[in-house]
């Protein structure tokens, strides 16, 4: 047992580990096996470890429930088996368990909290130098953003040449010393370049360890981890790796991840320029993350053009990108109703100035959008990709926020917060347009987007008073209005980007 | 022939007008007839007449080539006949003829002319005092748009509760004191009120006289006469008169009106507002002024929640009512390919503060509408609604013109008129990306719209060179960039509603 290090007290929903010496030698990550059998009160669980490189072997848990648990470890990796137990304290901090559906198309985290979800993203801002990840982090501290979706491979595209500091494999790239803007080719409907060797079944513990390092730190800002398994932005060969790999690739991540509270999969990133790819493969890593996530995080994936069959089973909540490039958010309550799932809206187009039309919205515009999404009880993800001198944009490498939306999306945040039970739902009005409700309708945010109207007339048959306020997002201040009832105008001021919030008292 | 009065020449598509004596008895709108028969070299055409009141009948021709003309006029409306002739001058001025369909789904004049269609809307401006009649006239004299829509009928509506000048019958209307926005309903579902009474088989010559000088008078600025036949907005039963009535009407209306080389037909302002009325109605209504107007002036119906059926024969080009809040204009290149028409879009949503979503864009959105319409091949139309103290709204009323988008729309027009051909033909690139070209493409016009590229990167495999320029459509400003083939990159100021044109040298 001297070779057995183990917390012996975790928090309810956070990470209990075990990590052992084991064979070093032949592929330790494909030769041998480790599990380990989790017994409490309340649970039995069976979960897979993984090998950590230089003969260390580690097994995770995430404990559900606040009592003793034992357990017991075993594989081929060793020729001992190990037992322990552990206790299981109250959920501390910020810490409120795994993100779930719950009623009515709302994220709540598994404790009952309300999950007012609102994203960003920095694909891989993890592949960057430490300094920019820590300023990345620095930032997010900053802001209200509570999800993160990034990238497990490294990205290559426009603005994103350069070598990570680390591959997920042991091995070499090919030469990527000619690679510019003006030669960029999407390998995705192409073989890679010559030149990559890679071993796929050996991992790079570097790499997953400095990832999971992230993982932890976002999960201390109380952010969730919003995880891209493959996407296709890619010159080393890791989007083309073939089914086998593929398979061994996630069951390494389920083994290695799955015990952070934080983590949701996206199986993909724009799953549709994955030409080599058919739906068939895709349920198949479907299933083997299914099958070797013991938590059942929340699981999607990501389209280019056309979305993925949200209906499927497996998927827990749409992950949209917009297809239109015009109406984008305004269209959450129908894909509410499409799918009967929690609408996440991780790219509506980023905040910035570059040549994209998906890269160059205005703040207002963003801004717009994420309350579209937010009315219809639906959630917004930001991205932000102002040109930069040293080509460091906030949607692929982290660092710093430029951009308008981000101070109102913390204002967002804010009226989020005040809304009753777990979010906004969607009701029709007149004319499409959709006011959110909460409470049984006793609580309603109008929101008029871009267009202005000068005054509206509300009309109540009951004889309760209502509370207005007049909501400038964009300006973000709150005005009150006094208490009415029954037929009342409430002025504003022919200005874009205002909301009227009506509480029943 | 004492009692013929007639012009002895007249320009080619002016208007030749014969006004005769007749027989008062009885109700000579219905009991007589009057026709004339008008023969040139190359026409013979045979056109209805109508009566003036006062025992005065009236034959008007509009003649379609520079010969002589020689004519006769008959009909029960006097026991005489009564013959003569004219000659026929060459077009001056803005005298271009009537709008048809030209080629590549574009609007032209019969002479050839290119017509860059910028309308704009002011219901029922003929029905308010000749004052404010007269301030409308200023407005447009003084602003870019070539077409207007208006009514025959008085309008009942929401900022519409004044009788107006004068009514299309002899009778007298319903009590209307006690009406205001509180009570307001729309009749189109529902019985009109009780107490009008009216004579549809007598028409009131004043509001036709009265009408038909102001289209002449926007004849004279170079503004198409957009009639609309019919709307819903009624409390007088004007919209409930009946199919027989109906058609009298209109033979009434064809030929009074249809010799002003500027009036297009619109069928009905949201026929399908008109609860009581079927399709079969409406064919029917098309199929008189099909049969009644010598000219076959241009004919369309206008939607509110759906579009009629546009692919009808009948119909010379779309007449669009937005159906979706946020995306309109951006339609247009579809509607163009399923319509194979030319597409006019009469309603976008106006400029303004009221608070009805199609009334309260800025300037900044009616101006982007516009300009994508303008780069998919269409023709947008503009109307403004800002709270006004007397509730003068142009919009309905006429008058002046408060908002911020008529002098882009004067900007615009410039940049039409500088288009080779007839107009754009929208050419779709990736992302949705619409590029409106003409001359085969070597003069190409790149919209940004909301976004806003910091610049954009083109690519031509040949070796022509081609002149750049940058405009920014809301500040009105053309910045020449210089000469350029190949590859080669365009910077752009990161700002809303910039454009790049390309001419090929």
């Amino acid at each position: 047992m001297d070779n057995l290090v183990y917390t012996t007290s975790v928090e309810k929903w956070d990470t209990f580990e075990a990590a052992l010496s084991g064979f070093q030698d032949g592929n330790p990550f494909e030769d041998y096996t480790i599990y380990g059998v989790f017994i409490s009160c309340n649970e039995n669980k069976t979960v897979e470890g993984f090998y950590d490189g230089n003969g260390r072997y580690i097994v995770r848990f995430m404990p559900s429930f606040e009592e003793e648990y034992q357990f017991i470890i075993k594989g081929t990796f060793s020729s001992e088996e190990y037992k322990g137990n552990f206790t299981v304290t109250s959920p501390s901090g910020n810490n409120h368990g795994p993100v779930r559906v719950g009623s009515n198309l709302h994220l709540v985290y598994e404790d009952g909290t309300p999950f007012h979800c609102l994203g960003t993203t920095c694909y891989v801002w993890t592949h960057q130098s430490s300094g920019l990840q820590e300023q990345t982090l620095k930032t997010l501290s900053e802001n209200a953003f509570n999800k993160l979706r990034f990238c497990i491979f490294p990205k290559h595209y426009l603005y994103n040449f350069h070598e990570p500091v680390s591959y997920p494999y042991e091995g070499t790239p090919c030469d990527s010393s000619d690679l510019n803007e003006d030669n960029f080719v999407l390998f995705g409907d192409n073989a890679v370049p010559e030149g990559n060797h890679w071993d796929f079944r050996r991992f790079n513990p570097v790499h997953f360890q400095n990832f999971e390092s992230r993982i932890k730190d976002l999960r201390d800002l109380g952010i969730e981890a919003d995880i891209i398994l493959m996407h296709p932005y890619d010159r080393w060969g890791f989007s083309r790796m073939g089914t086998e790999n593929e398979a061994f690739y996630l069951r390494y991540i389920m083994a290695r991840f799955s015990a952070y509270r934080n983590v949701w999969w996206s199986l993909a990133n724009e799953y549709d320029l994955f030409f080599h790819k058919s739906v068939a493969d895709w349920e198949a890593n479907a299933r083997e993350i299914y099958a070797h996530d013991p938590y059942l995080h929340l699981r999607s994936i990501h389209n280019c053009f056309q979305f993925y069959d949200f209906s499927r089973p497996w998927i827990t909540h749409c992950s949209i990108q917009r297809t239109d490039l015009y109406k984008s958010a305004e269209l959450t309550d129908e894909w509410r109703t499409r799918y009967n799932k929690p609408v996440v809206l991780d790219e509506i187009a980023y905040e910035g100035n570059i040549n994209h039309a998906w890269g160059n919205i205005s703040g207002q515009e963003m801004t717009r959008r994420f309350w579209e999404a937010f009315v219809r009880g639906g959630y917004p993800c930001h991205g932000e990709t102002y040109q930069h001198p040293d080509n460091i944009l906030w949607w692929s490498h982290g660092g710093s926020l430029h951009g308008e939306s981000p101070a109102r999306i913390r204002f967002l945040s804010e009226i989020m917060h005040q809304t009753p039970g777990n979010g906004l739902s969607p009701v029709k009005r007149e004319w499409d347009e959709v006011v959110g409700i909460a409470d049984g309708g006793a609580y309603a945010i109008h929101y008029y987007s871009c267009f202005r109207p000068g005054f509206r007339i509300f009309s109540f048959p009951d004889e309760h008073n209502y509370e207005v306020e007049v909501i400038d997002t964009w300006n973000m201040t709150i005005k009150k209005m006094g208490t009415f009832h029954g037929k009342f105008k409430i002025t504003l001021p022919g200005r874009e980007f205002m909301a009227i919030r009506l509480i029943k008292k």
